[in-house]
């Protein structure tokens, strides 16, 4: 049996202590969406933490119901003799607060007002979803993570926890991203943003019982997705093809390349499973992400870190370019900590991690490790 | 007398005759922007065509008045002693149909229905671009051009008058620019127009007399500045500065970051001198140019050309990058056509060409170049 036939369900766990959050404010209780994978031992000491990227949730593998057309973002990785072995490890795949896929965010009822935050919702940090997340393992009675992997928003926080939490994490597997985000980045989340609050609406994120700004958000989605791929990748998915079988232009302003086509179908997909509010959170929290903020220095930051680390970046990702991995990989390095670093060679982009041409690549340098952290916790 | 110093003014042609559209459309009669430096000779054999980018006007040197804070934009490039030099050269600069700076566009009055064109304007093509041109510089009793040269759509006209109308140019100076629009620039410019057409006050291209959709226009010249830049130039202007002064985050959706404060600022500069229809409509025209589309292949195209070239790419140019004008070369080279290529090495993006910085990177070639071409054309 395949792990995609895997009928799987999302739970949830409440913590109604105060989450005291980076930017001074307070969430007064939150929920994480999470599933889990595999069976956690008797010891507590095979629980792996996969965490997603931006516009992700915490349904990672498996299938919701047999009519389910798609199994979870990371079924690829995870399953029985799959990278992230169930048959080995268990699992936990948890969302993000500030989600609107099962955990408190935006979109979410303020238990203080009874009605939907909205924009009364406190900024939040990758080290908030953290800390939140923290309490989430401790709910699941495990002390100490074998790993802690992820792609892009997912490697942020992965990288977050080697830090905030130095005794709970064995090992990280960071993919794709970067110790602080650049200011490109940073541009095309803003350009994302305003795109959002330029809908009306948008109505200063009050819309939750009227109609949502879905134009604006399937604007933001479409300019992600011309990052997640690489130039080259453009070319050969969809060239100059015209969406016409004609091989003439029809000189209007209606769709007249496929990839255009491509653009619209990302956007119009999206706006049915995602909030925008939460999209202004989530890119706002990376925007913040920077290890070097209080520390000045990525030395410094991981000075003090446990932590065996596999930095995986690949080579047309020009969103979270191989530089980045290896500024971090440079600080490892010099504070002598146990570091891997490998390029994926690829065409794909950002994406890459997430593609079935490219899962060989990664397969064959995450067995391995885990395989070595593993056997290095049982001694 | 520095050439910055120099008053020019911008002149206006305006043909009657009904142009004829690669759409199919006509044109019953157009107006084209244009500026002229320095002194056409009597044998009328030392004129050069300069062309501009996207968002560009006529006004390419000199000032319009005492008070004008900046020059032209290719100032640096055209004046006495100058690469474009009016010492030696006729330099004249046009604007394009489908602009709102002089020429006749979607912001023109329709001569047939008395009311602003709107939507109704054609759809026109860099080939149209140049045809209408080629009416201006016959209007100016000019033969044959000793040089046409630009940067990004600058470039493509240049390249697109070597085809068009390869008895009247002697020469052609393309700069950061390609022969076919990339898959990922038609997604980028897809994503402008969205932006600029979600805009409740863009109301299907008819707002001249209400408000015009500033923040859909802001949005696209937003989307549009990030690729102009590099990632390194990124780093270097801003980096991950904060607008406060106080190295503290502000936690909302405010401008937090120096990057953003200068998106901002160029979209909100944008929407103050261009009109909305008309970045539709060239970005459009860019969208469509595609030097092969007709031949299927660039040596067909460039098989009975006789300009001589001098191509430059920008090595840090990830919009139009390198191997666009290595494609151009390869196919003018497989012609045994006269080119040379230069790859400029700078880390400023596609905007290389306008900068100062780099300005004498291609000096150094353009004056060789063009001396070269006008001792030939003298012989």
């Amino acid at each position: 049996m395949k792990n995609a036939d895997k009928l799987v369900k999302t739970e949830y766990f409440t913590s109604t202590d105060p989450l005291p959050l980076e930017s001074g404010h307070i969430l007064p209780e939150f929920t994480l969406a999470y599933e889990t994978y595999g069976t956690l031992n008797a010891a507590r000491s095979n629980a792996i933490l996969v965490l997603h990227a931006l516009s992700g949730d915490a349904h990672a593998a498996g299938i919701h119901s047999a009519s389910d057309k798609k199994p979870g973002w990371w079924d690829l990785y995870i399953g029985p003799g799959k990278p992230f072995d169930t048959d080995k490890y268990f699992i936990i795949s948890s969302n993000v607060i500030g989600s609107c896929l099962g955990s408190t965010g935006p979109a979410s009822v303020n238990p203080k007002t009874g009605k939907f935050y909205g924009l009364d919702f406190p900024i939040i940090t990758i080290k908030d979803m953290v800390r939140a997340q923290e309490r989430l393992i401790s709910h699941l009675g495990i002390d100490t993570l074998l790993c802690v992997s992820g792609g892009s928003m997912g490697g942020m926080q992965a990288l977050e926890w080697t830090i905030t939490f130095p005794d709970r994490v064995l090992s990280a597997i960071p993919i794709a991203t970067t110790p602080k985000l650049s200011p490109q980045s940073i541009a095309f989340h803003e350009v994302g943003r305003q795109a959002i609050m330029s809908d009306p609406n948008w109505n200063f994120g009050n819309y939750y019982n009227k109609k949502p700004p879905t134009k604006g958000l399937a604007l933001a989605r479409m300019i992600g997705h011309i990052t997640y791929l690489s130039d080259t990748v453009m070319h050969e998915k969809f060239g100059r093809q015209l969406k016409s079988e004609t091989h003439k232009y029809s000189y209007d302003f209606l769709t007249e390349f496929q990839v255009e086509s491509y653009l619209h179908h990302q956007g119009d997909t999206f706006v049915k499973r995602f909030d925008a509010n939460s999209y202004l959170y989530i890119t706002k929290a990376m925007d913040y992400f920077d290890m070097t903020f209080e520390t000045s220095s990525l030395e410094k930051t991981f000075s003090s870190v446990t932590a065996k680390f596999l930095v995986m970046s690949i080579s047309s990702d020009w969103l979270f370019p191989s530089y980045q991995a290896r500024e971090l990989v440079d600080a490892l390095k010099n504070n002598y900590k146990d570091v891997s670093y490998v390029e994926i060679e690829s065409e794909h982009g950002h994406d890459s991690f997430l593609i079935e041409k490219d899962f060989e690549k990664y397969a064959k340098f995450i067995v391995p490790f885990l395989n070595y952290i593993h056997s290095e916790a049982q001694n």
